[in-house]
């Protein structure tokens, strides 16, 4: 393998750092890895990468330093040496909040900072499927533009260290929604005898006719106003109703259609029965 | 309007009663309808239906008569009467038992049972996009199957007129958990100052990715066989508690992360820790 990329060093190899240490071997990049468990270096050492003895030594080896740990209190552990010069960029998932402090921390100690966040799984990591976003100082994002490129497809969110884990966190909670009510449904299925995969043509329909009704949904979002063109949440409660009562008698797990229906009740109480669905984001809104 | 096709009979006007007759009118089907609130004909009158004097009249008129109400207990409302030969399709939304008690009530009254679903919007109906599930005896579907064919793509499921609701029922709860989880991810974006409008292309790109994971998942839904090489429930524990804590320091609601981080802890706690997310499905199938 030709090394001539950018240097790099990645610190943490688990699903997530194996994964990004091996597509930057890949495309050729110089790359230096460490790991508190040792072993699971072995195949990037195989295919080229250099291991190091520290953190410390890694974060020597290579001006930018990705790291991807289980969370924030494995990173701070493994950021406690000097950083000068260095770009850190973190791409272990986080809040806005500690995402700020570290990029202070960073700061203090002579590096530059950017938050990342994955939405990918490790598979599709070193493909233009994998979308990565981005946020920090724009002028060291756009210095390591190319060489982040690597990782999959950017997107660079703005000068706030805080906003790539605001977006993630926000694109996590519409994953697990998603991922549960399609899980919920497989359940709802398996009780008459349909299986997952026969379900599925029906779902990818239905997923892709509510992606099309998003942007008109997202601006009235941003409007605050709701037409009910499409059904009201009284039409939406009746059938969240009967979803509840089939699931109860069917035995299966009733909890999600519970909170979406006590959301759209209080949507309804705060005078929005005869409003469309996206009302409710006026519950979201409010603790 | 030329009236070429075989004439049909809609029970029910309101905004998902009034697109199924438009459709047929616009296909040229001579179309007779009959809504509670007679005002809510008006416009389809004008475009050419027929508007009948009571539900039993508009019976009378067609072989094939679509109902779509509000629930149920207002279908048993209309179809009082005789059904002597006429095939009742109903795409009110219900639970898979009362569309099997209703067939059989139609079938006791010498009428023909057809149960579906819409998954659409009014304004999609009459287009391919609109997809409508359809459960009931062979013979019924296969001999309306171009009538039903101008409201949208149809989808047979089986003979049992149950099929139809279970369908919708899954499809409801994936539909969803969805729009929660977008429209909570939306309030928490506009914390930062983001718009919903600004959200919508890292939101389809999440979408998209998902959507791309359903096969595999479903297969694992199926096999019962939850490898995690794309992240664990344990990995997905830690961030889901950041979520619930970062929402609830921002003034959000925390409603939906919590859920699915109780969710997930119980599948943890069955010994799933280290499994993919698709080891949810085991919590959902159980009450
Ligand atoms: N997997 C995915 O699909 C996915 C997708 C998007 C985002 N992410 C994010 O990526 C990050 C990593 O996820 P993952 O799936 O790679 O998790 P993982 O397989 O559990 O790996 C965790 C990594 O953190 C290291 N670590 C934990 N505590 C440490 C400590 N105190 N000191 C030093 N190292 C420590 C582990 O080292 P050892 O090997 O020594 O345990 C390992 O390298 C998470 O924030 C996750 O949310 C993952
Ligand atoms: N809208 C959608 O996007 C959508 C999508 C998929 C499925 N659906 C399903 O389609 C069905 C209808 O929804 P919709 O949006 O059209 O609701 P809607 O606008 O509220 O219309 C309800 C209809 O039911 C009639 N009705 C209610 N109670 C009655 C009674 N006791 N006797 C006679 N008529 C009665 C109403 O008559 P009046 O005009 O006299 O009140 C009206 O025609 C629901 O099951 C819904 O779940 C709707």
């Amino acid at each position: 393998m030709m090394h001539t990329g950018t240097p790099v060093t990645v610190l943490g190899l688990g699903l997530m750092g194996g994964a990004l240490a091996g597509a930057f071997l890949r495309a050729g990049h110089p790359t230096t890895v460490w790991n508190r468990t040792t072993a699971k270096a072995d195949d990037l050492v195989a295919r080229g990468a250099e291991l190091a003895a520290s953190p410390a030594a890694a974060i020597a080896s290579a001006p930018l330093v990705v790291v991807c740990m289980s969370d924030y209190d494995a990173v701070a552990d493994v950021l406690g040496g000097p950083l000068d010069g260095r770009v850190v960029v973190n791409l272990t998932s986080g809040t806005p909040s500690r995402a700020r402090a570290l990029a202070q921390e960073v700061a203090h100690r002579g590096g530059g900072y950017l938050d990342g966040g994955i939405m990918a799984v490790p598979e599709a990591v070193g493909t233009t499927d994998a979308v990565l976003v981005y946020s920090g100082p724009r002028p060291l994002y756009d210095a390591h533009e190319s060489t982040l490129g690597t990782l999959g497809t950017g997107l660079y969110l703005g000068d706030d260290a805080g906003l790539s884990a605001t977006h993630e966190m926000a694109t996590l909670v519409l994953i697990w929604g998603m991922l549960d009510g399609f899980l919920n449904g497989a359940a709802i299925l398996g009780t008459a005898g349909v299986s997952a995969t026969a379900y599925l043509p029906l779902a990818q329909t239905a997923i892709g006719t509510v992606a099309g009704w998003l942007p008109g949904y997202a601006r009235q979002a941003d409007n605050g106003v709701y037409p009910a063109d499409d059904g009201t949440i009284d039409t939406h409660l009746t059938a969240m109703a009967q979803v509840i009562q089939e699931s109860e008698s069917l035995g299966v797990n009733a909890e999600l259609p519970r909170l979406v229906k006590s959301l759209a009740e209080r949507a309804a109480a705060a005078g929005h029965g005869a409003s469309g669905y996206v009302a409710l984001v006026e519950r979201f809104r409010e603790p």
